[in-house]
């Protein structure tokens, strides 16, 4: 279910950058709350330091939302018509258990499908 | 200087996600306040609407902000001991001029290197 990349070296890159795609989803959040929620909690489980969060709904349905974190962000858009959420995970630590934060997520949302891409980012410093 | 792929056909997929890595930059906002208004500024010019945004600043220096939009996100993280920013925009709308607000934001901070990378996201409606 979980395709994941393994980070390279910290020395060549400013962070990684997870792009989730969670599909055939049965439990897509429709109050902000909890959508932010489900999101604080995976930051912290996988070892972020929460600074701030902010989460929108749209009308008539559809979730937005962002945690900034010391080590970047998560941020998460939510599709209910398409049983789906989009999810990015930036990180600047490789201290991160992104993986752990993806998985608690997938299983809040009861994701039937996940597709998931690691792009390194800030490799011009190389 | 800048590098860009077209869009796939919007039922093909959710959204659009560029990855915008600005490097040799002499203009980094130390300011959050600034760092919004660039973002801000960026997203309208784009065609988006602003919904709400959240910035903050680190110690000893270092930025994180993220303008949630109706068509869902821009995200910035700068590393001014590396004249770095990594920028992130997310769109669901094929009507939203993603060149612009990258171009102008390289502009602002005077970024002498952009690199970046346009990912379809939730393709898996497919």
């Amino acid at each position: 279910m979980f395709e994941s990349d393994t980070p390279q070296n910290q020395s060549d890159a400013l962070g990684w950058h997870w792009l989730v795609d969670f599909s055939q989803c049965t439990k897509i959040p429709s109050n902000p709350l909890v959508l932010e929620a489900i999101m604080v909690t995976a930051a912290e489980m996988a070892g972020a330091t929460v600074v701030q969060s902010c989460f929108h709904q749209f009308s008539p349905f559809g979730l937005s939302g962002v945690v900034v974190i010391a080590e970047s962000h998560l941020a998460a858009h939510t599709w209910p018509e398409h049983n789906a959420m989009c999810l990015d995970l930036f990180s600047c630590s490789d201290k991160i258990k992104a993986q752990v934060a993806i998985e608690f997520i997938a299983s809040e949302i009861q994701a039937g499908k996940v597709s998931q891409r690691n792009v390194t980012r800030g490799e011009l410093l190389k």
